[in-house]
């Protein structure tokens, strides 16, 4: 029997219910030496708290974080809360010694997450920040290919993440639900949202980018805010693009808006080699496009991979060939991978230092942005 | 706190884990006043049933399934045992009061099948079979377009499940996962398996079939059997076809395999009405294509509806638009309804008797086939 | 400069100007020995012969198509008329000594096809068949890789063509543009206008059916007829569907109906073999699907081959790759095959004999589907 | 009977012969009041000309443009030359009075496209440029949507060109078939010859674009000069990649590339608007993607519109719903559209003016690359 690894989740919306999925069914269908046990959720409503670990079986609540980050019966603290939270938690998590696994974006900004790399770092406890897209079968079979040399010379690398539902200017900023409007707790608008996202995906698979060159735009100037009930002006960028090159010579084109009608989420990614390409959609998700310039030349075309065998990455925990998984089973996979990582005393990627490389882009984007000019990505 | 329902499971091979999967989850994502509670699992072997049980959190295992029937702390019996034990499992579940969850296909045959809805409607106990595809979203909103007129009158109805797992003349047939080979077990070869889901699907969509003509093959005649280790007749049929009539004046055009190279479980079905047709496919299960002619004649065209919308069948309870769920979502939504219809008192569909008439509808083809004429499909 | 071969065209519809535009186009493309020459078109009413003329550059009109078999001056006689007069044309034409290019199908049936047979063989006339869909360059292809035995072993052939265009009941049947509905002037519905499309691809890449079992629907009963004023009872079939079995033991699935909603000329066909599969489809004819179980298992998938590229069938006479060819380039491939097979004193296939054989498949099907039985298909 | 309008042709590669299909064919399908007649056609070979003048049909050779340009029985004067030869024959050509259509792009910039507008408007001559893609009948679909207010408040413009056929570092520069490749001819490698096309169909759809900001790069740095022999610095861009603002306040993101392994010639775009979106693919080139977020909630979806029927731009002129055209037809669409605007007295668009504010878009491009830094784009 797998031993107890103690959970302690901060934040309870979208996120708190994606991680506490994962928590819940991880050993159903990974052999681990650990299992996750969901011992308190916390959030300063003690009523949503407590619907919450009812719904998911938490076994008990807390209304103020610090007491749960305190509790010496705690093992692992998961934090959900808005990005302005993230550092101050982390933080504290660290010096109390809890294992942290901490949502997306790492940070407000590189220097915010330098001190929380720092933190868990003076503390040695296991990080791991939940870019939960590496997870996706398909996304780490393009890794696998990749490193197997399958591609060859890399020329281009470009992604985008369109969304359309802050189009309407009805849509107030701020409060429970929509605090990714709210610049003062999102640190940025689809930037931190969503180009972080295809940024973290591009360095595993890519490397680092060296340079970038950003563009960003507010089409929606004012909004409602929520929790003043103000219109007030908007912080946040409603569209972010960039161009740039990649240490290895290949070039980086990257979009993001939350404006893009008939897009809910789709995040896509082309790497062009010299030998093969390689595609993929969020929108579906278990399938890789692929196309390999060895194939005999009458019969070369792009493959449409279902990724759903055994033999393909994580796929053979799950049911037989032809029936895909969801969105949430990446979760499922990054707590496996993590508690493996405990189990075999390696950390799992990526962990804190590894997501301050996505922040610092982040960054480097939005002051090129500002400046309308170059900027240079600072390396480790 | 949802009151609990206690399951005793009997089998635990690839259906006995998307059943338990979906017990363990559907609390998380649906409001219901019961819950199912995992209370024994049965198998022949008790390292299995306990390596099992151990996955998933069951209190106990039995390895007599006569035993667990008569426990009286169980409420509901889940039949994941091969097809040649349904009818004796389910009727002994009956005679003890038990509700009574089934693998499809319900039984060996129609005359078998109906022996099984007599008891469990004498027993006046609840029962369902697991045709799970009604509950994938696409299809459950397929279901409410032709239930809204949209479609109009219906000309067609065509159906194909296309897989290519058994093409290899030296896989064996009989034993532990290759029961479905051995037609001792199964009862028949992609008919009850495969073709059984697209009847089940049809008749619920588009209303009964009032005749059929049907034509089998069996491309591998002979294999190793498992259970014997001698090379003996295949009696199972690879692929079934047939054409027929729906008694809305429709035609029927149905076909299954396991010998249709580059398709690992290709369930698709079309359904073409005077104003409207509606397209689903397994292997992008997350997707409708819809086509009304009543769109302007210059941007008229096929959509893709991506089926993740709060507003769309069983979606406001998973994630935000644009992020698919897995097939093992759809067993989740049969619990759901199922529970759904125990605390009000209304069967969830199909039960027993609706999953008697695909039964009858598989006889016919099979007789049709074997007789090469035109058979009448009986009707309740 | 190549040889003049002076063209007879009989009929001035959808067909003649198909037909007419390949004449014309021919030696912009291919090098060949000799050049259609458009020397007359017959037509009925001299108004509308005289229009088509002086629209593609034929030198003169005929009203009778006997005088125009009789020209001295013609080499080849093209018959574009509806089906009840290709027969009677046909032979003669070919005692006349004319070359002949018949529309598909050949004739009102195989007793018919089989005199016109007779009539150019013993004329010893060149004579084709306008299948047109061989000469597809991904159709070409995939004759190509079968004959290769890239597929091995078929286990499955399944073909459907799919249109929408006669739902409307208020559609007259008969007349000029619409004799397609009339069963005096068509012999059959969708049979002989579009299965015997598949059907003529199918012969020629998987070989002779043997046995066949079809089913035919006529939706709308009564239509008003365009030539006679009147109400009169169709006698079209609207949609015909049969399974059957090929003489290579693999089976066949066919189905065309212009009842289905959505689908403007969806031509599609898909073979499967024991290592790989292909399909096509006429609504983006430019393009091949093919699967290969011999590609490495993880990076497996169905490949979308643009069949476009200098080394495909008939490509390297267009543009460059990436660009795609229309419907009417497949004609002007028939017609440089037969003009290469003249100068060659060899048959362009598919001649009269080779069509026939079409005709037989089409036959059985009918009375199997008005007896309701199985049926051999008669062979050569 | 259609006036005739005699053509010089000057060029007989790639594009020599796709407007000599466009002059053979345009009257079969469109009914005009002028027929090209083939005059004569111009190459520095005699050899290659009179081989040229034979597969066309054209009446005479000329070796000398100039004398050509003077002949007083040509009307119309179509430069298909390299890009460095343009404007030298197109002011020549206005000087002598006669209409000229240039192949694009319009000039080596838009200094040397200044003089070309300026001799075109003083001789008061028909003149337009080559842009063949917008008239192909899904982007001329695309044009009226807008136009009808379709997709409201415009978002977001992508557009990109991806070809892979100078991936091979031995691959020579300069010569016959590869002056694309040459500087000295070329002008600019992707951005003249792809990135051209993007933006003109650009600034048609979505009106001018306001500022640049580009990213150029030469993976290939030295190739094999086919005519000095030796090994050189390549001079051209082998991608070139661009964000920018639209007048209307939409975002602009432009790419081109030929290192992009697997495409051909996918040259896409997508506009995204407040109320719909639109995404159309060169290698489908008769589909069109519509999104149209007024369409009731639950069957919400991209449509793939088969823009092959008869309401639909140009394409009553061809053959029957679903059946395609193919990429020559967009030279007979700007043929008729060019030979209509002269019987009606008004100009086809783009003409020589129009062409311009593409060029000055590269221009600023270009420069923005080399400089780093946005540019503003000269507007009219």
């Amino acid at each position: 029997m797998a031993k107890p690894l103690n959970v302690g989740m901060i934040g309870y919306g979208f996120m708190g219910k994606a991680h506490s999925n994962a928590y819940a069914n991880v050993n159903h269908f990974f052999d681990l030496e650990y299992r996750p046990v969901l011992k308190a959720v916390c959030a300063r409503s003690a009523d949503k708290a407590k619907a919450f670990a009812d719904r998911w079986g938490y076994e008990a609540v807390e209304t103020d974080w610090r007491k749960l980050v305190e509790r010496k019966d705690i093992d692992l603290i998961d934090i959900c809360t808005p990005n302005n939270t993230h550092a101050e938690i982390a933080i504290a998590a660290a010096r109390a010694g809890k294992m942290i696994l901490c949502e997306k974006p790492l940070s407000m900004n590189a220097a915010e997450g330098q001190q929380m790399v720092e933190a868990v770092e003076k503390a040695r406890v296991s990080n791991m920040v939940w870019y939960n897209y590496r997870r996706v079968p398909a996304i780490t079979l393009a890794k696998q290919l990749i490193d197997d040399g399958k591609l060859g010379k890399i020329f281009h690398y470009r992604a985008e993440f369109l969304q359309d539902w802050t189009i309407n200017p009805e849509l107030p900023q701020g409060g429970t639900a929509l605090w990714r409007l709210d610049v003062g707790a999102a640190g940025s608008g689809v930037t931190g949202d969503l180009l972080a996202h295809c940024i973290d995906t591009a360095l595993w698979l890519n490397g680092d980018l060296a340079t970038v060159n950003g563009m960003t735009e507010t089409f929606v100037k004012e909004r409602k805010h929520n929790l003043t009930g103000k219109v007030e002006k908007v912080g946040i960028d409603d569209a972010c693009t960039f161009m740039g090159r990649f240490t290895n010579g290949s070039l980086a084109l990257f979009e993001s808006t939350r404006y893009a009608r008939g897009h809910k989420a789709l995040y896509t990614f082309e790497i062009n080699g010299e030998h093969a390409s390689i595609r993929w959609d969020l929108h579906d998700l278990h399938r890789l496009q692929y196309f390999d310039h060895r194939d005999q030349s009458i019969v070369r075309g792009w493959r449409s991979i279902h990724v759903t065998d055994g033999d393909q990455p994580y796929m053979g925990n799950w049911w037989v060939p032809g029936l895909q998984i969801g969105y949430e089973a990446t979760f499922v996979h990054q707590v496996a991978d993590f508690l493996r990582g405990v189990q075999e005393g390696k950390p799992a990627m990526p962990d804190f230092r590894d997501a301050l490389r996505t922040q610092r882009v982040c960054d480097a984007v939005l002051q090129s942005a500002r400046e309308g000019k170059w900027m240079n990505v600072p390396q480790d």
